[in-house]
């Protein structure tokens, strides 16, 4: 399959990471995981390497990483240690993430975002020793729950900083779902004035305004071919207020098939997995692909003749 | 306030109507209608003219035309005894429902789409008797529940045919939710191309698999300054199966003014509005802004360091 556009699914550790306690079971997880790399997800983020005391559901991620897939199979790290660890464990590619807003840092990570950038450079020094690639989140790119808008001359300077650090790509994350579509238009485009065209620009969105797939639009008209999601819509953010949903992998791949991007994604296969993993869970996942179906793919009988109740 | 892109809110009509029985009382839908205008909706469909026996919700719409209100306050009729009735209640604007698709049209009114052409005709001779505009709706313009895909030249060919009867507008409804942006694009062009630029193309959009609001994004791209959405996203289409959910006014409202178009209603009474049909109704409406509320609206206090459960 042509992979025009990259989906990479962050639903087994953001959206876990986001289920109140206990822990969901490993096996779960493995099975989360195994699913969508045989669906054709080929980069997915599976796991933590965090405390397991602030998050419990990821301290069983090392056994994520040790059987090997076809996939991409990513760890975020927060630290020298967690990138130290994660390495061993297996993973390939490190996920840091910097917040552009200071109060939000605090709050995410009890750091300053000058700290979390010095963080960072300890954790792609780890990275190149080990020969694996670092990618950088860039939190609050398009607003914070605590200070508003965040101005994009701010998210380019600390992508800038980033960069230093021979990062290779840098995603920008909307994590109050606050943007617009002409906030992803600009906000890309400076951040790519700034760090020139070596540094690969993705989107981290969230649909807390309904406007996840008008933003991904504006992303791809902007460029834009590598988009986070998670799997049936799973997860948020924690930490900001009101800021409930990631983005769904499935309504994201069959948005980007149905305008013509081959996304290397089993759509079918891709809707198994959330499906089981509604199941496994015992919730609804805000999945729209789920509940809908893929369009025009449903063959229903000719109806009868209506008694005029019309609809449009 | 600057008006660029107009809103008509359909919920008072197309979102009632979808409800279970017993029939919502006329005076939650005489708040709703009030509250809508009073909110700056400066179209709001408010009831329809049709078979009491097929749709018992909108049996005493006739009420909902008696107090003059700022708003022009429309009227669905799908025959020439509705559209005398609608005339006579007082409604400002008829509104006609031709469905491109043949399987679509016989479920949806028990004809045709030629005949449901033909009884346009006669809806729009009433009109002009009575010096009422009349606005036509192209219902299954980008799919259908029954035969799938729906050909861009049969839009046009429908659209053309309606143009003869000397109508101003025309609205290209997505009733089963299939459209994606370049569709939008697409159709939206070929139906210009057809019936020239004295006619305004305006978008009634469904959000069933996530795209409502990146269509409306795409409208806007190709200069469509009309949207339909209902308050609260009450309602869809009951003979669509899977095709749940017109777009929501307050998201879409909210979007405009992200954009920097002006829309002429106050998101904060429009909010109050949806609220207040919730509580009414009883029911929980797929609103996103009623959940999350404005972006960078909350002034929240500024938090405390976190133990590192990182977000992004």
């Amino acid at each position: 399959m042509i992979r025009d556009v990259l989906v990479r699914d962050v639903g087994p550790r953001d959206g876990i990471q986001s289920l109140p306690l206990p822990a969901v079971a490993l096996d779960v997880k493995q099975r989360l995981v195994e699913g969508l790399a045989a669906a054709g997800l080929a980069r997915i983020e599976a796991g933590s390497f965090v405390s397991p005391r602030a998050v419990p559901q990821m301290a069983d991620s090392a056994a994520l990483f040790e059987r090997p897939l076809d996939s991409s199979v990513e760890a975020l790290v927060v630290n020298e240690r967690g990138a130290k660890a994660a390495a061993d464990a297996g993973a390939q590619v490190l996920v840091g993430v910097v917040a552009v807003s200071d109060a939000f840092s605090h709050r995410n990570v009890g750091q300053s975002t000058a700290e979390a950038i010095a963080e960072l450079e300890r954790i792609a020094s780890v990275a190149r020793d080990r020969a694996i690639p670092v990618t950088v989140d860039l939190a609050t790119a398009f607003g914070c729950a605590y200070t508003g808008r965040v101005s994009p001359a701010d998210v380019a300077r600390v992508a800038a900083a980033v960069a230093e650090f021979g990062v290779e790509e840098i995603t920008l994350a909307d994590t109050i779902g606050a943007a617009a579509p002409n906030d992803i238009t600009d906000v890309v485009e400076v951040v790519r004035d700034r760090v020139g065209g070596d540094i690969a620009v993705g989107l981290h969105l969230h649909d807390t305004r309904g406007l996840g797939l008008a933003n991904v639009c504006a992303g791809l008209d902007a460029g834009v071919r590598r988009f986070d999601a998670s799997v049936g819509g799973l997860g948020g953010c924690p930490f900001s207020p009101g800021a409930t949903g990631n983005i769904c992998t499935e309504d994201v791949v069959h948005l980007l098939e149905a305008m013509g991007f081959g996304t290397g994604v089993d759509l079918d296969a891709l809707l198994a997995v959330s499906a089981a993993l509604e199941a496994d869970l015992g919730i609804t996942l805000p999945s729209h692909l789920l509940r809908a179906g893929p369009r025009f793919r449903a063959a229903r009988p000719t109806p009868a003749d209506g008694t005029g109740a019309p609809s449009r």
